[in-house]
């Protein structure tokens, strides 16, 4: 219960023990491109260029930002927690000029600011998270998308912390490269990257493309500006993916397994009743923490459904309640880097972990630590109380 | 039966499936360091930044190559094969000054024609490929290493498909950086990258290799010259495996089971163990093909044990005769690349398929599909026949 990595839903661990089979293999191939079809129906896009990057939610980041500026390009980095810091750190890596904003740890920006901020610094592209783990905080970018298509301005942002449990729409909001994990909404193992890029993104990644000496047909492109990366290299990696099923990396099948079925299950439960699903659990966490007399962290309108903040009481050791709920009863809760490291605890309600029975028992197991090692009274059962009334409050439909 | 990726131990398999734990918890770090040791043993190294890369065999090469050159910096790469040219791209990438010698496809390099050719170029880095899939030829390295120390030159060998089925010395050879994949004599799934790095190496990643921003601590460096890659900076990752355990990625649990299984079953077996098991499978299948008539190729006296070219004959359509195989049987068995596709077979004997019965199916089922597509008479049987013959004669003790 923790933000991520999660403990993956059964039916994708299975899938991870399935018979390998070559990478050219037409069952194989036939494997992608259907996880293609799968994914553009949970980014919400209708984009070709959608696939897998054999690496963790990291190597995706990398993937899209490294094939898409080229060094001195300048780029935009809105920073409202760990994650932004990242992307800005990446972007530098890879030669970009890069100018960031902060939003105070616990708030999204208000859009109109990062359109602002647009319009004085002229940016090639334009780095976002989605959702920052960190922080809690859901980044709202449906302004933010259509304004910098109108200024001929790429928009990519980083969706492993919320996709799949929170509303995302890639082509609505004119989001031009997207990339996730598997380990969070997704309820699979970290390890494997689905990415996107609109036709846009494609032809900027094109011009800097190259298929590598030794298997480059007539015609392919070999001078002029290169991607620094050859793993990464989103190019080659839609040629391997399409139709000519370039030679590049050899796939990871059982990853690609894995992928495949996290799509497929929140294709068959259907995205809305995904993110609504994510949306339930994650308000009953929130008040059942508040329950146990927690104060949540963070702007709660802009709180993603998935990760819920509470802000560590000053009667007890924070590290040593996340200690005792790991030891002696098997629940990983989260606290957070830099200036919140120690002040908060971050709750995972996410992937197969969203449901009501993951919600009361740790609620029940919080409320029994914080009576052990908490020196202010609380009544153990308050969170879970609380929690209770609320689902019974909000009952579903039959 | 190709030349990888090849179908799992199911041993392997089933540890895919096993239940995730969270990055940091003390199960997950016990786990890590477990598979360091181990994959000290398989390495034949003492080395303590020995660890797994998060991606395929191709992210360990430049995650090696990226961490130890600057750009400018000059690298020899001998090239006799595909990945050879691979080396060199992903070094060019990188913005090394590359220097290649080339050696005819299906030969190894004569040792001190590479050693004559470092003293001329001078290079910082001799990036040369253990085993060459693309040729079936393992590269001696016994006394380029040695010359690459006294000079100060740095080694890094790429053991992909070599590494668990041919000999490999990393400490006698004084190899400073190797990587490799689980998917060949490994006998796992493509998806994670095991690398080894000697102190001097370790020493060179120190100089350029930067904690990113969010996460430094007072000491940590900030300025000079940095690692262009983020995901694939080995000095990271050597502090997210080593005790500061660094947050970097998110580990792929379930493939670092996977490669902790990999190495296990190797290291339960006996390193000299895997490797004859290596040898006398392969020799039986080498057989067993000239039975069938067909020509070897390459240099047999340099032959990795794990893969076995063929010269395609005359009289049938290679292609042909690998889809039979696979549509029809279910055996998968490669051609190769460039000036080899179409003229060569490629057939792996490794991993979980280095067995008796593996070899004399493969063999039957070729020698049927050549009876059947081939206009030239051959005795389906023969093949069979030469490899039973082999194995009655090297028959192994109780």
């Amino acid at each position: 219960m923790g933000p991520g990595p999660i403990n993956a839903d059964p039916r994708v661990s299975q899938v991870l023990a399935s018979p390998l089979i070559g990478q050219f293999d037409p069952a194989m191939t036939a494997f992608m491109t259907q996880t293609m079809e799968l994914y553009r129906t949970v980014f919400r896009t209708a984009n070709d260029a959608t696939l897998v990057v054999d690496g963790t939610s990291r190597a995706g980041i990398e993937a899209a930002i490294v094939s898409l500026i080229a060094p001195g390009d300048r780029v935009l980095v809105p920073v409202f927690g760990r994650f932004g810091g990242l992307l800005a750190e990446i972007a530098s890596r890879a030669g970009a000029e890069v100018h960031t904003i902060d939003e105070e740890w616990g708030r999204a920006f208000d859009q109109q600011r990062v359109i602002d901020e647009i319009d004085r610094v002229h940016p090639r592209l334009v780095a976002i998270v989605h959702g920052d783990t960190a922080t809690t905080i859901a980044q709202p970018l449906d302004q933010i998308g259509p304004a910098c298509r109108e200024r001929g301005v790429l928009l990519y942002t980083d969706t492993t912390a919320s996709l799949g449990g929170n509303p995302f729409e890639m082509d609505d909001w004119c989001v031009d490269a997207a990339s996730a994990g598997l380990q969070k909404c997704l309820a699979g193992p970290s390890g494997a990257s689905p990415v996107s890029l609109s036709d846009r993104a494609v032809a900027v990644v094109r011009t800097r493309s190259r298929v590598e000496a030794g298997i480059r047909a007539p015609g392919d492109r070999v001078d002029g500006d290169v991607i620094r990366s050859n793993y990464l290299d989103l190019g080659q990696i839609i040629d391997y993916w399409g139709p000519r099923r370039l030679n590049h990396h050899t796939e990871a099948t059982a990853m690609l397994y894995a992928a495949r079925e996290c799509a497929r299950l929140l294709v068959l439960e259907g995205m809305d009743h995904a993110v609504a699903r994510h949306a339930r659990h994650g308000a009953a966490m929130a008040v059942g923490l508040q329950g146990l007399g927690l104060e949540l962290f963070g702007d709660q309108t802009h709180r993603m459904h998935n990760v819920i903040g509470a802000v560590i009481p000053d009667d007890v050791d924070g590290e040593a309640v996340r200690g005792m709920l790991l030891s002696r009863f098997g629940i990983e809760i989260g606290t957070s880097f830099g200036p919140l490291a120690g002040r908060i605890w971050r709750v995972g309600v996410m992937g197969y972990n969203a449901r009501e029975d993951t919600v009361l028992t740790t609620l029940a197991a919080l409320g029994a630590v914080l009576a052990r090692l908490g020196t202010r009274h609380r009544d153990p059962a308050a969170g879970v109380s609380a929690a209770q009334d609320w689902y019974d409050a909000h009952a579903l439909a039959d």
